[in-house]
């Protein structure tokens, strides 16, 4: 994601945060009902490693099996008020849509697109134009539209039966963690922060509670609902606890959600989607309001991500009937963690 | 301490900090020697609950009992780029002093005094003038030129026959860790701050090793040493985890440092001068250009404090021969631990 703002402007004295969830809504179905068709080999996902809402459908992507169906393009860890960039690319080009800048896309779609040029998004390869930046929708399309290219072995990510509890707690998760962790850190008053790490840490309590006893949050399988919450604990300790001033815990010192999120982490599709330096690197030097000094944390240590979880003893079946994914494919790799 | 900055500058773009370390030297002896004699009631202690170095002044006056040969103003925990003020008192007047701002003191000593206003400053009562704000001295002055006013039972901090290992752990204490942290949180590039971190866990990692076998860094009695480590370890995860970026592990993450420092917190004269509130407040708020919108963190949990240390088991004398002080006078106390 990371919404339209005025060069490093992200706090806003005296207000609250509030995201702008206006986003380009057209769905890729199988019945193509918005003109769009599920199709292998025609759309590209941009997706920085750095964003939490793009690495949901990252992992979900490799949970999935979609390499060969939808291809990644990955834009750098940080970005000007206009744009994500591809300068990670040999020349400064996504090798496939031939853009410097995901801005092109969306104008691509809609000469003088108002709003955030955010990531997720997934752009059309012979129109080059944005289908879609609906992060909440794209994931569960990828499970449920796309079917036909799943893996062998793929995850049942949104099973029917239990969609009505997903997503009563994607809405609680989102609202209190997933956005709250922005709530307060792009907080403009004192008070307003205090509002948002409260909500944030008492419904931390929460989901500890909940998983204290069960290896994962919906079902006894991996699903959609741990996605979502994956992407923000990965973050929590490398950014959220002290650049969004979170920090009643770390994630670390919080036992069952640290032994759940290493659980997530040490499962093929998770761990092997996070780059802690490109997520350290585009919070700190992209929010230039929040940290003038551009410069960039050197911890925290990573190596305890490793560290045995023990949450088999939860029992659970990760992949359901289905298998973990193979390890990612060549040009996907994420570096090694770094140990200190 | 707090040096002279231009409000709110303590970074310099592409420059390693160096802190000022230029005091007035006079000192109070026995003999005079400076024209300032030790005598009970003439002088008075500024030093704010903030300050580290001050805290260090704050501590050792409670171990000695030199509560009632020297008394104590407690300015509050912001200052702006002149000085600190007392704030904290009914009329924003210290009500010995009779001034507004610490600045007045030491104009009283030196019209245009050209370096920082810092805490802990001595002023004559008399005179109102600064006697010294050289804060290493202070302590190791109160510790054996004072001795006449110690209260019965009062430890030997500054032990003749362990003065030159004091010294010397004193010395790398204060370049890598008491001043390391600055170094780190004020650095003006990724490459000034790096060395600052490195350098600094480094020496964590040392004083771990050392403390690992024995209860306090030099001898088997608190002293000097374990005064100026204390200081620094109280503020390191309120403060210099997230704001000085200090962050490859809490304090509540180093298993000895942190039984190392709550032994000594939950020792009297050590934790019951500690603040947190204020000491957040103060590099929060007066650190305008690390943290520009001021929000002052909730967190951490500060209940940890508290917890058993189990570091009687490493044997250890606290005060040698010595007793616990008495509990802070009336006016003196802190208020009590937030738990979350």
């Amino acid at each position: 994601m990371s919404e339209q703002h005025a060069q490093g402007t992200y706090v806003e004295p005296g207000q609250e945060y509030t995201r702008d969830t206006n986003y380009i809504e057209d769905r890729i179905t199988r019945d193509a009902t918005d003109g769009w068709p599920v199709e292998a080999g025609r759309y590209r996902l941009v997706a920085a490693r750095a964003c939490p809402w793009a690495n949901r459908s990252v992992i979900s992507r490799r949970l999935l099996g979609l390499e060969d169906a939808i291809s990644l393009g990955l834009p750098g860890p940080t970005h000007d008020a206009r744009s994500w960039t591809f300068d990670l690319d040999p020349d400064g080009r996504d090798p496939v849509l031939g853009i410097e800048r995901l801005q092109e896309a969306f104008f691509a779609r809609t000469p003088d697109y108002p709003r955030g040029i955010t990531v997720p998004a997934i752009v059309d390869v012979p129109s080059g134009k944005v289908v879609t930046n609906d992060f909440p929708q794209i994931t569960l399309d990828f499970a449920t539209e796309w079917t036909e290219f799943h893996r062998e072995g793929a995850p049942d990510l949104y099973p029917e039966a239990l969609r009505g509890e997903i997503d009563e707690v994607n809405a609680v998760v989102f609202r209190d963690v997933n956005n709250g962790v922005y709530r307060a850190g792009f907080a403009g008053s004192q008070k307003s922060y205090e509002r948002a790490y409260r909500t944030l840490f008492e419904r931390l309590d929460w989901l500890s509670d909940r998983l204290a006893g069960q290896r994962f949050l919906v079902g006894d399988t991996i699903t959609e609902a741990d996605i979502r919450l994956f992407t923000t604990l990965a973050r929590f300790d490398a950014v959220y606890h002290g650049h969004f001033k979170c920090n009643r815990d770390k994630l670390a010192e919080m036992p069952v959600l640290w032994a759940y999120a290493r659980d997530l982490f040490q499962t093929p599709g998770f761990g092997d989607t996070i780059d802690f330096d490109q997520i350290k690197k585009h919070y700190y030097v992209v929010h230039s309001d929040i940290n003038p000094t551009g410069i960039v944390p050197a911890g925290p240590d990573e190596s305890g991500w490793l560290t045995p979880h023990g949450r088999e003893q939860l029992g659970g079946r990760p992949f359901g009937d289905g298998t973990p994914p193979a390890p990612p494919r060549s040009g996907e790799e994420v570096p090694p963690l770094a140990v200190s």
